[in-house]
């Protein structure tokens, strides 16, 4: 009987524990960085692989590169977490906007393939060695594989980025999404007919005009018969079967199959879950939660240790090899934002917005690399193009944010937890009137942002007296515009006696948010009012931060807004 | 390089997607029936396993079971869909309860254990025969786990079983959760350490003294040191990480490295992560949401194909033994149900809720399958055995419920869902006043609960005269007691026009409920009422019910309660 002794499983949930942990950590640096969260994860694979705890104590790392039986678990599971990441990917694509956006997004998506893959068949063609060619593998498949390598774009990373920059409901945001579904499309069609030839041995091994035959068939069922039977059949799982179990099974079990079924044409696995997601997602009775709970553990806890097992494959310092990595980053950049800032000025948008169009759509992220480890893994490229492509994906996705705001000129979205003052935090407000509690308040905040307390307590009581700033519900909001600040702060501070701060249902306020915000920023002070009024209607939640203890807690929950 | 064929990755993918869909299908059909969901997982493991399928059609279902390099991915899957299974168990014990419910918990808790524990014991050591034990094991350690076996309790059954009795938060539900917390520790500790003894060739191979010692150890300070460790750093994770992926890592990565403490220290992964559950669930700071996205994807993809699974391991058929799964299934109602029923009634409790004590704290559930496998796979048991461990697992949590209800003459939580009668759904009701509304919905509702129409409609219209039934907000809930009903009904009309139901906002009604109850059912009408009246609060929700095509489509809002 085949099965795994207590040593092999001992080794994969080591595996799999040290790599979700170190993994998160880094994300979570990367993060603070302003960086997405898969550079952190591929961080990890590099100190826990070969790269670098490898090379130092070969010995004491034999947990994380299992061999044999346990190596197979981990390569069967990181297979499944690709094909489910897939599955959420395509549940995030919007049929409805790709329709919408018409002709600029056609113009950026066509353009936005065309350039870069031509480019890259150029230029495997005309310098086949300088790009890490060898000798053993057809050429013609070679080129067309750097060419789509060149012509993909990052679904998630750019989605991501867009709502990070609360970019995704505008022109430009819109644009860039439809193209890139296009874009994604395409490009997981050509890469899964190129798989499947170079590692046809054991599939099908269909003749490769029938695969596209397939493959189109499978595709335009899906987005017809297939769309249309899903969105039958959900109205009767959610009203018959359990809640949220019926969807759940349905929409993991729907795209395994999907997935065994492009397996088995000869494409891969990846683009049957991935058109299984779209088909799912755009049904209207898909509802947001069951989505979030498979976006959520796929995205937190599969996704993770796929990118950091990346890094445990190869030796990536060793791998390293800084022309060819230039030159693919450099193709890269050029294919890309030339092409779609072409594509979307010919589709009638002004020169700036096209130029952030091709930024946005640079982004290569997590799907580049998805792409690069099959064709490592077929034999296709060799571990230095390997390496290559997988800074030159990283590259890429860290650029195309800061790029898109430089271009935009605008700044990124924030919440009131990123202004808190840790420090200001006051636990026990002495004073029960307003005038004692705005100075104790100011003497904590003021110090901290470079302020003069007394300025600072004037201002706010100045405003105060215009109007006060009881919320109601046990919250106040003090606040001023104040000169010579660079950013808004805001100190809290729990009063257990309670304040009077003249709110209209008469009740003291117990916690009290003073907000303070740099003289020219229009803006800022609008925004944060109106979230913390939105948020006191959540009255558990503001119970449960009147009895914060510490700076952490209360922002731990405000960030959550949950109790 | 060790990796998977294309045809391994097909048959892994049909495979996990064919066990899920027929899994999640019977699970419902089972839920249907009232049974508990993993009777109806087991049965499509015997469909698609050699039971059924693989007799009838040997050569059909090789996707089926897997051999060789699919077969252990599959191995190993099932193998961490246990651990993450157990780590969501964990984190519903809630200790507060346990120490709360101290003395009757307590004497309920050690009499469930002791008293089926000695008899299973007793039983082996008078006729080892009878009970399948075969030379060449252990006959103490047989015994032991046989012992073991029938001591038993399955948290996640008892605590489903007395939430859907609406049972959990009564003094009985209390009792029972709390003894059966105490039960699967010291049940998994002693079978932790059995399965440690006889699997113990490649583990680390320690002193049983020594285990034991380890084991104490570690249960002492996952739930003192590490529980307040825990309770420290999960507020500075909500604060400071990304939600909910911070969280999410953190929980699964604790669980997965404790788990695989506990497996290489020689007792099963599956108490290192149910440890690492209890410490995390306990603190104030682990959000609902996020043990909620944890339990749906665990409880609804992974432990699926865990039981699934377990079906597609033996031919249930041919390995069933009358005698000796009668004799297993006596010994563990009598230990079990005696035992309890005793500890509660010396603990102070009346003899009828001591009665349903016991039987609620009989089910064995997806416990005892998980322990009779691990047994199977070591070699401790036989297939026969496994066989009768499985089926006694099925009946006792079958009967539990029912049993409880009957012994305490109550009835099951209904929602108004179960109420609402398909056909008497009336989509577009041409009526614009009150009378003519209510005549139509009468004639459509009526005939289907085998009432008189214009019975109905009088009793309606005079309920409306004392005082007006619209709620506002466009929803109106006419209603009224009827004699000769057996049970609620509801049918539900919508008015594209509107009907003026003289509600408080004045609007005209375009969702209305009919609600007719039995005439000595006093507390149904108050349920309904209440319930509705709390949904229309959620005006999305509301707007698009007033939308609804069919019955199904409001049925699906209905349940839920989400767009």
């Amino acid at each position: 009987m085949h099965k795994l002794s207590t040593l092999d499983m001992t080794h994969i949930l080591l595996s799999l524990g040290a790599m979700l942990a170190l993994g998160r950590l880094l994300a979570e640096l990367a993060r603070k960085l302003n960086q997405p969260a898969v550079i952190g994860e591929i961080f990890a694979g590099i100190i826990l692989g070969p790269t670098l705890l490898g090379s130092m104590f070969p010995d004491a790392v034999w947990f994380l590169r299992p061999t044999g039986e346990s190596r197979l678990v981990m390569n069967g599971f990181t297979n499944i977490a690709i094909v489910l990441y897939l599955l959420v990917a395509g549940m995030d694509v919007d049929l409805k906007k790709v329709v919408r956006q018409g002709k600029t997004a056609s113009y950026v998506g066509f353009m936005g393939v065309l350039f870069p893959f031509v480019m890259g068949y150029a230029a495997v063609m005309i310098f086949p060695n300088y790009l890490g060619y060898h000798i053993g593998v057809d050429k013609t498949v070679f080129a067309l594989f750097f060419a789509t390598a060149l012509s993909i774009s990052a679904l998630p990373v750019i989605a991501k980025t867009l709502m990070d920059l609360n970019y995704y409901r505008t022109d430009v945001g819109m644009v860039i999404m439809t193209s890139a579904i296009f874009n994604d499309i395409v490009g997981w069609i050509i890469f899964s007919i190129i798989l499947g030839r170079i590692g046809g041995a054991d599939s099908m091994g269909l003749p490769v005009a029938l695969v596209v035959l397939v493959v189109l068939l499978f595709t335009v069922l899906m987005l017809t018969v297939g769309r249309m039977a899903i969105n039958k059949v959900l109205p009767r799982i959610l009203a018959y079967a359990s809640w949220p179990g019926g969807v759940l099974g349905f929409a993991v079990s729907l795209g395994l199959l999907c997935a065994a079924f492009t397996e088995w044409v000869g494409i891969h696995a990846v683009f049957g879950a991935f058109m299984a997601g779209v088909a799912l997602g755009d049904s209207e009775h898909m509802r947001k939660r069951t989505k979030e709970t498979l976006d959520q553990f796929v995205s937190f806890i599969f996704a993770p240790l796929f990118f950091v097992g990346i890094g445990l494959k190869v030796n990536l310092f060793e791998n390293f090899d800084p022309l060819l990595t230039l030159v693919v980053i450099l193709l890269a950049f050029v294919g890309k934002v030339a092409g779609c800032g072409i594509g979307a000025r010919l589709g009638g948008m002004p020169a700036r917005e096209s130029l952030a169009v091709g930024f946005g759509m640079n982004a290569r992220g997590a799907m580049e690399i998805i792409l690069a480890l099959l064709a490592l893994e077929h034999g296709l490229i060799g571990e230095k193009m390997f390496v290559s492509l997988v800074i030159m994906a990283l590259t890429t996705s860290v650029v195309s944010g800061p790029m898109m705001q430089l271009v935009l000129k605008s700044k990124r979205k924030r919440q009131i937890g990123d202004y808190l003052v840790g420090r200001a935090f006051v636990s026990h407000l002495k004073s029960s009137d307003v005038s004692g509690a705005v100075r104790e308040m100011s003497d904590a905040l003021a110090p901290v942002c470079g302020l003069d307390p007394r300025e600072v307590e004037s201002a706010v009581i100045e405003r105060e007296k215009i109007v006060p700033t009881g919320l109601g519900f046990g919250v106040a909001i003090p606040h001023a515009k104040v000169k010579g600040m660079k950013a808004p702060a805001i100190g809290v501070a729990i009063s257990r006696g309670g304040v009077d701060f003249n709110s209209a249902d008469g009740l003291p306020a117990h916690l009290i948010f003073m907000i303070l915000t740099p003289e020219d920023d229009l803006t800022s002070q609008v925004e944060i009012l109106s979230e913390l009024s939105r948020m006191i209607k959540n009255h558990e939640l503001c119970e449960r931060m009147k009895n914060a203890r510490s700076h952490t807690e209360l922002l731990g929950l405000l960030r959550t807004k949950e109790i």
